[in-house]
């Protein structure tokens, strides 16, 4: 029995996320049922962590172990055939029997995009938030600086999140601009619930003078969600990167 | 009364073209159904052409006739709130009494987008035709070239259409690459029923070496629809720009 790593990618918008769910599509039950649709066997996948319903990703990671001979090189393109064209598998890969997709990350990586036009752009729609408002781009970098290192989140997490702890730490957090979309990339040894969304909410009321840049220390230090920002939607988040312990 | 001249930009994915039908969400219908909402009148909304099921639009024209007092610059923002996401109406001009979106249009612009990578982008895979071979874009652009000027266009036409002549005009007809994505431009006087889709598929026949780049004039002569490409699959093909007579 081999431990297979697979990298994939996935369009969100008619997915509800990737935990099994009764009564609702999701990319861990796709993904089982592809596996069971090319080796007859029932298989448990292991996510890199949950992504909620509209959520994208660009590079998820998950494992399972198998019996199957197909070789790794062979498993994405023999997936994609029984996979609907919002998920890929992009590559497949055996790793050591005690490799744990969900356990074993050490840093991650979440995209953000809002589009700022007055007039969204249509085949932007599903994959940006529309916050159609002039954003000062250098007042969100300064407020992003403010995050680095680390911190207690719990002001920055969604309520009825049970962790043992909320500090976490940010590596790095950039906010660029092309044309209307606004991209921030945050890096991380770990995420709290809808942090990354809350980080996108708050960053985006320091962009229209909400919120000051520099008051971001102080919103941490209050552990109050009701002083950050509103949680952005879902479907301008994307999944973008993980690393793992060698 | 006045007559009303709309640019809209639509996400064809979800949308059985442009033509109202029954049992089929169509642009047409949604932009009746919203200039209804809006104005408590039943309209008919001429447009610039068919479009078909999963085709998009970046800049599709239509007009129609009102007594509503809505200025220009106040009806894009309030259409779009009785519209889906994936319709927006970018703007709203009014124009001459006899202005006619279909019968006056002199030019008209089709992009078809191709992604060649073996596995698709999932966010680009709404949006292009995934051909995951080799093209070789030199032999494309010179295959284009063969379609400039006034040509009879019957082999490159979807059998059943009824129309006076085949004879229509290229002024121009581009291929460009960005990476993994091949992009189609074509500009002519009016364009037959699948005509791009059909020249989009010749083009990735002469990209692969099934048809030879100088057998395009022969393959126009012949007038014969089995010597052409395949019909393209609706999802890469953008109506793209149109001119009206001044």
């Amino acid at each position: 029995m081999k431990n297979v790593c697979l990298t994939i990618q996935y369009d969100g918008t008619n997915l509800h996320g990737w935990q099994r769910q009764k009564d609702a599509i999701t990319v861990q039950q796709l993904l089982e049922d592809a596996v069971l649709a090319l080796t007859q066997e029932t298989v448990h996948i292991i996510g890199c962590g949950r992504t909620d319903a509209g959520v994208h990703a660009l590079a998820y990671v998950c494992n399972f172990k198998t019996n199957a001979s197909i070789p790794d090189e062979s498993f994405p393109a023999a997936m994609n055939t029984k996979l609907p064209p919002a998920v890929r598998v992009l590559q497949a890969k055996t790793v050591s029997d005690d490799f744990h997709a969900q356990f074993d990350v050490v840093r991650k990586r979440y995209v953000y995009k809002i589009q700022t036009s007055t007039i969204p752009d249509v085949f932007l729609s599903p994959y940006t938030w529309h916050y159609p408002h002039k954003l000062d781009i250098e007042k969100m970098q300064r407020a992003a600086a403010h995050f680095l290192g680390e911190h207690n989140f719990e002001g920055f997490c969604a309520s009825g999140a049970t962790v043992t702890s909320f500090v976490r730490t940010i590596y790095d957090f950039s906010v660029t601009k092309d044309g209307d979309v606004i991209t921030l990339s945050v890096c991380g040894n770990g995420f709290l619930y809808n942090m990354v969304r809350i980080l996108a909410g708050t960053l985006v009321y320091v962009g229209n003078g909400k919120i000051d840049a520099d008051d971001i220390p102080q919103i941490l230090e209050s552990r109050d969600r009701a002083r950050a920002g509103i949680t952005a939607p879902p479907h301008g988040l994307y999944m973008a990167a993980t690393e793992y312990k060698e």
